[in-house]
């Protein structure tokens, strides 16, 4: 079974790595895919994002990371995957992911989503407080992985 | 992959069949797996839950029927499976679920769980809801499969 | 427009009769439905309840006082009422009620539901928490119609 | 009784007409109150709103279209509605709706608000979600009235 | 023990008085602390959050109001603080406290976060739902201390 | 400030103990509180749960244990405390809790509740599952004191 992750990745934290590790052994093959969304300013590029998922994910030779624009369940299809996995860290994400789910069921109802529980330790982290707590200079090193520590200092030092 | 698809199926509902469904394409193998609980005084007994739910799955090759006591985890191992898969239709569903889950992979860390959503049209079926309707004598075709409604009714003419 | 509100009333709270006095005001009939589960071992016997509400209800002379089992929406239909109205005091509530509604829904698609928000004064009044703070001699003013509290003083007081 | 539903409606979805339409066969008259909102940027002017509404509700004699600002439960007062009808999808629904309910009784003790369960079928559907879905050129027969889906696409054809 | 009670404060309603009133009979020190987000646009100032709320705590000798920005965790340090503590009106509340709570004691393991469950009749009051009743002139009194409805009907009044 | 710690604690967890011992840090004096509840048959007696609470409390010197009937605030008051502290796992742990808070601030204004947010690693300990899992002879060296462990295997190796 192939997997497929989608997420905006701004940046990659030990929570989707989390995710995407356990996917890496359950999976035949992953797809994480990065969204590019047009009408938000994120913190990093599209390509900054998909090089941080890349130096994060190469310790997995069944993972690759693609950039994806359009509608999601196309994606999927287009990559060759049969699921989307998404992880849930609490019931706050599942309200949010489960509208998602049906309506993409409905729009092809041969993808399948599947939601995988995080880890209790990675429960809190998130993209957003990961960028609220490098720009106070507090970040510790089980947040993000060290690619992604390194580039959060350098954006957030001048 | 082998899921491993855990329940009390007392008897098995037609939520509980979509999600078998869609994990019977999914996924290689599936056993589905009747809890025997000695502390619970269900309204079928595990033969008769296991012969409704094998009459429900002939359809599906890959799938077979099984009972299980004792840790779930165990059982799992003893099966050949991967992975737990649970269907959730709310946000409740979920709540329950996710310390068992945390649990689960705690005892057991190559066991994991995925959740698979329910489809909404099946969302507000439950094996409690099923029985209680029938003992009004109001089951509609779409609840249960056909042989546990005729089970259902045998139960509560008397 | 009718309304059925049904309930265990096990017994009658403010909670209650604030939700019903607001569909007094509301629509034109109200059938106040006490649930008959003989499944169950209330403190009050049908009978009680019945009394103790059509004592607190006394005061709106287009609410009357019924008992029920069987199906709920058989009820619904028998009693002659377009609607059934349930008091929802929290996001556990609507949690348990929903799968009900949509079941009920199915049943007699004729029957609609309609939730009403409690008052916040009587967000944390139940039955069950009325009963145990009776049974520690502590019960206030505010929590039960005057004639709830006696009789909950007479069954604790032996 | 006469029912206020009011919402942004940017656009009309067929969660809405599901709510709406269920309202009609329930109450005596409905109004269908767009909101407008003039800190916020929709993609639909309150004209185009309005008209879409129009002609999806044309088939209901007893319901009436109108706009409003201002405060809302002045609004529902100079309609000559006597209760607030919300359409409930899901738990987070509720969550988001409750504060305001309790607010609005509090300025306005005679506006009541009911809450009406969505159908399974349109709980994932949203004015948001079916924007995304359109703007991919995705959008079926059975998530928006027939003039909404052509005034979708074409406003994203360009 | 000595409490910190950070927020946004824009402005201060009868909520956070409950809170911060009950806390000063409860602790021995409170810090009324005003996050400065310089990437919001608030309504009212800094110095004017600031102002409105040391008149509306100039009754409780044990509290005092401070400005922060920065890390939280830091602030509570320099502030001799031992725990943060956060007014929690419904399970939303917490659903978005929990991450910050345990992200916090990650970061500085000796600041403990203790929710106060707030009273019932202010349970469906925030900054935003007053602001939103001030812009149309509805404020009564029990929303808001005196100093804050003249404040909101200055600054709606032009 | 003191704090009491009511519970079944049937038996007490390491999540209980995350509870106590961070408590004992923050407060002057901690009482826990074991329920006597004559209605429920729990698996320890009240005097072996308070016993085992006992041994796992005794490196704590201002942490006391005592048994309690009756109603629950006035056990507060009888103890010398100031205020209740509830561990809180989840969002489902507080839609539980608050009527209870509420409840008991009505009874005993002086006696204010406050929530302890439990640390991610023991979120999905509870009593039930540790039995549960004992039952399988499954425990492991982190979900439970010592001494209760053993208590455990001695009840389940029969």
């Amino acid at each position: 079974m192939h997997a497929f992750i989608p997420g905006s990745y701004d940046p990659v934290t030990n929570g989707h790595m989390d995710i995407i590790s356990r996917s890496a052994g359950l999976f035949q093959a992953v797809t994480v895919a990065v969204l590019h969304n047009s009408r938000k300013q994120p913190l990093f590029s599209l390509e900054e994002k998909t090089a941080l998922l890349e130096e994060a994910c190469a310790l997995y030779p069944n993972v690759r990371v693609a950039a994806f624009d359009g509608l999601l369940t196309k994606a999927v299809k287009e990559a060759g995957a049969d699921v989307l996995v998404k992880g849930i860290r609490s019931v706050t994400d599942m309200e949010y992911e489960e509208p998602m789910a049906v309506m993409n069921r409905k729009l092809t109802p041969s993808v399948e989503t599947l939601y995988m529980p995080g880890a209790p330790e990675y429960q809190a982290l998130s993209s957003t407080l990961v960028k609220e707590i490098a720009r106070h200079g507090a970040l510790t090193d089980d947040m993000v992985p060290e690619a992604v520590k390194a580039a959060l200092e350098k954006k957030f030092s001048s």
